[in-house]
């Protein structure tokens, strides 16, 4: 087993695991910082470790495109490619697919797309995405899904939950290594709750050491993605990890946790703090405002992270105006901080069963 | 006494000294990593701490014109601002006045400019760039001076060198904490030896701690600039620190240094590093060119760098490519690494007398 569970709510559905994995032990619930192009944008391995990161996500899509699998296999693989020692989860590729590139057709057999980047051809199969993880080398691996958009048809939900399962059994046949990679099954199914159940039946069935609920954050309401959630936690196993795909603002990760989530990654907290947000212990501020130009207090007066030790809003705030990188730097590290130690107030709320406590806290600051 | 010579090469022009400044002792020969806005593009203070970098330069005349200079005074000092603990040098605006600025107007009392950012009328005066850098509270200041073009007529530059000593003289007059801050000449001259020595005379008779060589590296033949220190270098006096302003290139520090230049500064390092060029051993490579798409080298063998130590070219081509920050980042650490470390060696072959020998070494791979 390489999942196990050490402290489990009474009140809700939150619960504290250990997740083993080939490049070490994860402490879920976990946040992932994303590291699309083999790298988390603009930190270096060393910094990500200071903030207490146990593993990242990097992207399939974008590595087999660039600099493409096969050297980052000559590399010794993506841990040696970018010098991350501890433990990485790659996605199958699908989503961005689905999101960036421009599609030309999925069929049964797999999906043909051109390049975001040269407007090349290429097509993923489970088989051949599975083939791209291997050669990456990551720690959890994700199966090739259909993913749709937001709304969606009844009809077209239905034939993506058919075809994700059918996908996710070549995966799981075609992964020669379980072993040395864990492979995660994706459930879908839209907001439509009964194909949700569906497709969670279907992919518990195959049985994979982790389940991931995918085609959320998407645009649907936050209200829909909880519903969705009480409905189909309830019937995932106990003993297995479940990851949230895309999600975390802070109000998400709380609610999510509350509701048995035990995995999240999210590219919000980089995202914006390149565009000079960030988080506070009082909400979010846009710190390359004109509001803070002679505010001499750190980005959050609570934080004891390098950056809030360290610099001034006001200094931050010229390096945004001067366009200099160290003002994404110093906002990068501070969100992931940020996030982070909010993982581990939820973990330590779990413990002393506060969380529900502490989620109103958090819900106050960040529900927008 | 600022500053001490503590050995000189018997052969060459050579020196190895201590300049003493509020902030800490720089040994000399030294190269000075340039921080234009408050902060040396894509680097943190620790990371400057941990190449060896005694001394950085920031640039008057934009932080005058962003954040502002009393913002920075407000903030407690451009070293509190920035969070670097170490000596600062900030230069007089001048140089980036004549370069950047849509200038209107030079007369005896100043200069009239129009900002490069909003097109907003200043004005520059001796006293006032003593006032500014007062405000930044830098260790060693420069005097306001006039900076003409290459090539350049005779009499342009006669004018440029009358103003430059009256403008020096007002900037000395005006500085009213010498014990706090180190105020530097400039001498002028352009390419004319007559000048050139005038300027010097004219320089030294106010009596600075320290005395700048501006107005080359601005297109002259390398040759040029040589023969410009071998005539003024001699005059100068043994016991005060030498600047050679906006230099340099690997060949050019070895080449200053033989002829008794103490102190260096450049953007060259961490401009080229910013569009994937990078030092070695061997000579400039441009790691973002394809053919270091699958080298799993280090930037440079020979160098005991983090970067080197823990990247390959290929990883950081990837970067450049990918427009990922951290390639800029890790190329500038290792350019400026390079460069320290370059310095370092100069001093040691001037301890064992063998820096002509070293210099050969250096020109070989570095001339142009």
């Amino acid at each position: 087993m390489s999942f196990r569970i050490l402290y489990e709510c009474p009140d809700t559905g939150a619960r504290i695991g250990e997740l083993l994995t080939p490049h070490g032990i994860i402490e879920t619930p976990v946040f992932m910082p994303v590291g699309t192009q083999a790298t988390v944008k603009t930190m270096t391995p060393e910094e990500l470790n200071d903030i207490g990161a146990q593993i990242i996500l990097s992207n399939t899509y974008h590595l087999y495109l660039r600099p493409g699998h096969k050297l980052i296999e000559k590399a010794g693989g993506l841990h040696n490619f970018m010098n991350w020692k501890k433990p990485i989860l790659t996605d199958s590729g699908g989503f961005q697919v689905f999101s960036l590139s421009n599609l030309r057709e999925v069929t049964d057999k797999g999906i043909i797309f051109r390049s975001h980047l040269d407007g090349s051809k290429h097509e993923f199969t489970p088989e051949k995405v599975i083939k791209i993880q291997n050669s990456l080398g990551s720690d959890i691996m994700m199966c090739l899904d259909e993913c749709v958009a937001y709304p969606c048809e009844y009809e077209e939900a239905k034939a993506a939950v058919r075809r994700t399962t059918e996908w996710a059994a070549r995966c799981k046949k075609s992964h020669t290594g379980p072993e040395k990679q864990l492979l995660f099954g994706i459930i879908q199914g839209s907001t439509f709750n009964d194909l949700r159940k569906k497709s969670t039946e279907e992919i518990l069935n195959l049985d994979f050491p982790g389940y991931a609920i995918g085609g959320l954050s998407v645009g649907e309401p936050k209200d829909v993605m909880y519903e969705i959630l009480e409905n189909i936690v309830p019937i995932m196993p106990r003993e297995k990890p479940r990851y949230l795909m895309g999600v975390g603002s802070p109000d998400c990760l709380v609610e999510g946790v509350l509701r048995g989530i035990d995995m999240f990654d999210c590219v919000l907290q980089t995202r914006i703090a390149r565009n000079g947000t960030v988080f506070t212990s009082h909400g979010k501020i846009v710190v390359r405002n004109a509001e803070y130009g002679e505010d001499f207090l750190p980005l959050d007066p609570e934080c004891d992270c390098y950056v809030c030790q360290n610099y001034t809003r006001a200094y931050i705030r010229h390096l945004f105006k001067a366009k200099e990188i160290l003002g994404m730097r110093l906002a990068t590290y501070h969100n992931l901080y940020f996030t982070i130690q909010l993982m581990e107030k939820i973990k330590k709320s779990i413990k002393e069963n506060k969380l529900k406590e502490f989620s109103e806290y958090v819900l106050q600051r960040y529900t927008t």
